[in-house]
């Protein structure tokens, strides 16, 4: 399936993505306006550079393999770190530009950029760490963790380490969000929008398009109310904190537990004052601890939570409950979840979820409210 | 290359688009939302409904071929016009959605819908008409007309109409355009952005982008200022009325005619009053005059210009001269233009003009200007 180590000769360049994957994906990083929107955040950025920089022993003469490499930015913090050699993959013609880039920085000798997906490229040696930044929206949008676990399995040396080496995803629930409520709103808008439709198609052409307004509202409810939305949320708009859903050891996962989660995910999120919950959030941390035979000095964290100061690229999802939940302090609001990808898009996801809103009167346990909802991440 | 008429037997779908078109192009016009938009544009709506029921005797018991029939509202008309059968040939989901629709106002028994490209249907007969709203902005954008041209190569009788039966292409003079102005502001400042940006990367993480500043104002120069705008232009914007550039007869344009154009189209543009030009824009009409053989009764047009009244969905497509031009009352702004269809999507446009703005002076004509420049319709 794939190309094997080529121990004898050189590096070789992989193949270009497919055309369609390219076009629903790849093309955007191919744009410095994309690449720089990476680089300027701070917290993104900030991150790598400290988990790579502070953490020098696990970089000093070893060879890295950099899954989308992008402008090499992580290549250059690895060969600044001391790596002996770079493997920066990268699939879009980016590489072509960080070619220039790592020259310009001096560091050709160290970081080889190959252009190609990293499923197809060919290596001469196994690497002692691999450096990559692949998180999307959601943690698992874009669905680039499957190429880090191929590369992984492909290349990794045993005990080698991945940075980062764990991820995981929250969900908090969320009382207060205005997006909520304006995205209700403009739904509601929707069924007069159709309204008038009809009757200008009838008045003027005769047509009677009545019995598309079902699919019409379906398609508008999937758009308005079931798509998950880019915010920055402030942690004051939480009713709880967030309690992780989905924890990944990225040495371990398989591309198989990754893809089909037959059992769903649970999670519990305390509320923690009474409120209406509009909706609720998800958002990641992934940590650089190295691998546990190299395990790393200082332990570096990236977080996409809710913040007062300046917030990532990634901002968290929020996906709104129509109508609110009603909940108390102390409630718990249980959920269990399965995170699908779409079916014509194997990038963009389809969470299926079943909430409960569970509380104790008189020592007893009871769910007061209960939802069973789909959301897309697109 | 094509499936043959199957006069035998019955009506074949045929094959969806190709997955990577599909994903650039197709799967847009599945959506319910979009063919409302469409459909809500009364200049298009009204001029495709006037064209066919005003014209009943081109429709009367004839065989019709409607391609990108999208919610069949084209078919529709005809129907209503007399037509004896009607092919509705749509390659997207929306053909399963249109059945409902046809059905919904009984006209099952003269509309057949056929769910495939039009490339790749298979029909029981020739038709006597062909249907088809196929204009993108700047008339050629989606390259749609090739499916029409290549519909009618295969299917239309001797002598049969197209419906519209002509397009023309108009260029024209822009004076004052605000759109253009913020436009150059916003470039302006990418500079400034990539100095900031280029001192982070250098302070924070020792990096060294500025051989990466060259390639970043190229690619945001092509975004902001070397893309077509779309625009509702007023009247009054213009500093002289449109010239026709390019002047199409459906019924005997080559596919290969459209694709290559070996000359250069030309106009030539009288300006009508002192100003500053801050770019020129492009429209279209098409004009529904039937064929030659049959031609109709009541000539319709459908304009795309600028107007004071509601827009059309297509608005114009506008194109900055950064800096403006210097023109005066009777200067003549001369066009040499190629239109070429983009490498890496051959449905978006690319535009290489040439432009002269000339003058006359003690009874002897000068050019004043020269700009040599590409531009996108993406």
């Amino acid at each position: 399936m794939f190309p094997p180590l080529n121990p004898a000769g050189a590096l070789k360049d992989g193949k270009p993505p497919d055309e369609t994957d390219n076009a629903n994906y790849f093309c955007e990083y191919a744009f410095l306006y994309h690449q720089m929107d990476m680089l300027e955040d701070e917290h993104r950025t900030g991150a790598y550079f400290n988990a790579i920089t502070w953490n020098p022993e696990s970089f000093k003469d070893k060879v890295v393999l950099d899954v989308g490499a992008g402008t090499c930015i992580l290549s250059m913090f690895a060969a600044k770190a001391g790596a002996k050699e770079v493997f920066a993959v990268e699939a879009t013609d980016m590489a072509v530009r960080s070619r220039k880039l790592v020259q310009a920085q001096g560091l050709s000798h160290i970081i080889k950029v190959l252009q190609g997906t990293v499923e197809t490229v060919t290596l001469p040696s196994m690497v002692d760490v691999i450096i990559s930044e692949w998180m999307g929206y959601f943690l698992l949008r874009e669905s680039m963790l499957d190429s880090v676990l191929i590369a992984r399995d492909r290349f990794l040396k045993p005990g080698g380490a991945l940075f980062p080496s764990h991820a995981t995803l929250f969900l908090a629930p969320v009382g207060s969000a205005k997006a909520c409520r304006e995205k209700q709103q403009t739904f509601d808008g929707e069924r007069q929008h159709f309204d008038n439709f009809n009757c200008t198609m009838m008045q003027y052409y005769g047509t009677d398009f009545s019995c598309m307004q079902e699919e019409f509202l379906e398609e508008q409810r999937k758009y308005y109310l079931q798509t998950g939305m880019f915010v920055n949320l402030a942690p004051k708009q939480l009713a709880g904190s967030g309690s992780p859903v989905l924890e990944i050891d990225l040495s371990t996962i398989t591309l198989q537990d990754l893809k089909d989660s037959a059992k769903p995910l649970r999670c519990c999120m305390r509320i923690s004052r009474d409120s209406q919950l509009e909706g609720f959030t998800g958002y990641f941390n992934v940590t650089f601890r190295g691998s546990t035979q190299n395990p790393v000095k200082e332990v570096v964290e990236l977080t996409t939570a809710p913040t007062t100061k300046t917030a990532t690229h990634w901002g968290q999802q929020l996906f709104g409950f129509f109508p609110p939940l009603q909940a108390k302090n102390e409630d718990v609001l249980e959920c269990q979840l399965f995170i699908k990808r779409q079916k014509k898009n194997h990038r963009l996801l389809q969470l299926d979820s079943a909430f409960e809103l569970c509380r104790e009167s008189n020592g007893k346990r009871f769910v007061c409210q209960k939802r069973e909802d789909t959301w897309y991440v697109d």
